[in-house]
């Protein structure tokens, strides 16, 4: 069991640190792992976001657990060197095609969040968002138009295959929590949605089970405010799942507990807290580490199908929070290591 | 002073006729009203959304009352025939580029928002919405890959003097208020959104007074609802702008009293409520008609100029609500005529 360890920037490695003291608490048998610099770290050591060395030994583990990538220093670079590419090339890279991000209110947090706690307290809900198409990897670029304007131009597609996969992956997910499923497109405008819509409907007569509904994008962020509880899996393309995850998550309140999933179609899977670099607080110890450590939990699940002491982990950090430990993300006094230590000591 | 009324579909005839007496009641020398079908209905009547005659009598007044497009019926049609081609084609044809959406929380409806009233009372922005590029007017198509897939596809683009007339549209605005604008995109990914983000820099220079940010869309989605009162003026995109504006409009929780502006460049603006056509409580007298009368008010201000008499209907409405006087969309029991009488008896 080989674990890629990719802390990156910023907060990444102090969130990671904590999620890797929890991992070896956990005494595996034949787990290793492997460190790797990835984002504005690894422009600085090596000259690129994602160097050579450290895709190869992405492809030599089971699974990564990221930390996060974005360094202000790096803004003004060319794109193809600023530290999200980091991301992006590994999504890319290794297929990871398909972001489970869920999206719960955790017990005696129903306050944390803007929304109102009767609002807050509903939500339980899964998106799953396309994470190797859309606009994100299409032919782009800046050009100069005939008559010598600048423009600049992205191509959004999906083609059927892209859509079918992921379908697959929201209706199993469906099936496996209250069985409805939400698309999401922008159908009355995009023929990419248009046919983003028509695979939905077909793939549906796989699981006639699920109750599959679509909503436009726009609709769907009204929703997401005004009665977030509707929802139980939501499935979306890479941009709009872009926006309406971070949405969701930020409804829930607590988004330094929220981790995430990017699957491939095998056991590899790369497992990110959902939070980014956060360059404010990096280095003074304040980053809340559980949604780090939460993700810890997911890939033990999902990559390595340790169920048990992936619930072990959640449990602990379940405990952590009605103990009434919190960090500064949740209005709290307890440092990255005061909530690494804490977590610990409740395994 | 010849104002179009384009009354459209579901809900679209009720508000508007409202709208109408109000405006009719206000007496103003030389007003002449000119009905036009839009959307599902005009299909029906016409076979098309967007008639010649319905252009024409456009192109013929001064501003335009819209009420609502959007018709289950049409769900099937070919792209180019379904309703909100109307509402498409009125802006590319008549350059109405500039989408003002205000989103302001009214005195007494706190309670009205799903979010909690202390973050919702300090709702006071304004997002302009570019609306004549981007995605929605770029090539677009279905069409067979050379290994046999299908794949939808959208271009996305802008050119540097489409960002420039919307970023002085937002300047100026900013500059008529507190003089912040936020410019919202996905620079990180989108080589659109470099030109963006470039063009708005450029034009910055023009307005020193004016604080400058950037957020990308992800990020602005959290943050409209974690603090949605950090917002003075956002300024984004045709795509980004349809998810934002409608989430930020949620966030004030009255849907059915938020107006909005597309404005050209010269006098021309098309005014409509943002709720769409509702074809669940059509032809029922339930829909709050508050939001079309709000728009006519900001009809008289941008496209006739009639200041006084715009700033008497918002009065007007603002008294009727501060009477207690609320539509079923506020959890109140008050028709739609019986709105329309309210707010003309405090005219
Ligand atoms: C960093 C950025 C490229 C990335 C994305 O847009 O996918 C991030 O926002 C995310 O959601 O993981
Ligand atoms: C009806 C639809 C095409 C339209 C849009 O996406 O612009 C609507 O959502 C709006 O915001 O006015």
């Amino acid at each position: 069991m080989k674990i890629a360890v990719f802390a990156g920037d910023g907060i990444g490695p102090e969130v990671t640190r904590e999620a890797v003291r929890v991992l070896e608490a956990l005494d595996l048998p034949g787990l290793v792992l492997f460190e790797g610099d990835v984002g504005g770290i690894a422009y600085k050591r090596h000259g690129h976001p994602l160097p050579a060395e450290t895709l190869e030994i992405a492809r030599s583990c089971d699974a990564i657990l990221f930390g996060a990538v974005g360094d202000p220093d790096c803004d003004n670079l060319e794109r193809h060197l600023r530290p999200e590419q980091a991301i992006l090339g590994l999504r890319k890279e290794l297929g990871l095609f398909a972001n489970l991000r869920p999206a719960k209110v955790f017990a005696g947090l129903e306050d944390a969040s803007a929304l109102r706690p009767e609002v807050a307290s509903k939500i339980d809900l899964l998106i799953v968002r396309e994470l190797n198409g859309d606009v994100y990897f299409g032919e782009k670029g800046i050009r100069i138009l005939p008559d010598g304007r600048r423009q600049g131009w992205d191509m959004m597609s999906y083609a059927e295959d892209e859509v079918r996969r992921i379908a697959h992956v929201g209706f199993r997910a469906a099936m496996g929590r209250g069985k409805k499923l939400c698309s999401v497109d922008k159908a009355n405008v995009l023929e990419t949605s248009q046919v983003w819509r028509d695979v939905m409907i077909e793939v549906a007569k796989d699981y006639p089970e699920v109750e599959l509904s679509h909503m436009y994008v726009d609709n769907a962020a009204m929703q997401l405010v005004r009665n977030p509880g509707q929802f139980d899996v939501v499935v979306t393309g890479n941009l709009f799942g872009d926006i309406l995850s971070d949405q969701a998550s930020m409804c829930v309140g607590s988004i330094g507990l929220l981790a995430s999933a990017s699957l491939s179609d095998g056991k590899m899977g790369l497992y990110e807290p959902i939070h980014g670099s956060a360059p404010d607080i990096a280095g003074k110890g304040l980053a809340n580490p559980m949604a780090t450590i939460l993700s810890a939990a997911m890939l033990l699940r999902h990559s390595l199908g340790l169920e048990a002491q992936a619930a072990r982990i959640e449990a602990a950090v379940a405990k952590t929070l009605a103990d009434g430990i919190r960090g500064g993300d949740l209005g709290g006094s307890h440092g990255t290591a005061a909530i690494g230590d804490a977590v610990l000591e409740r395994l």
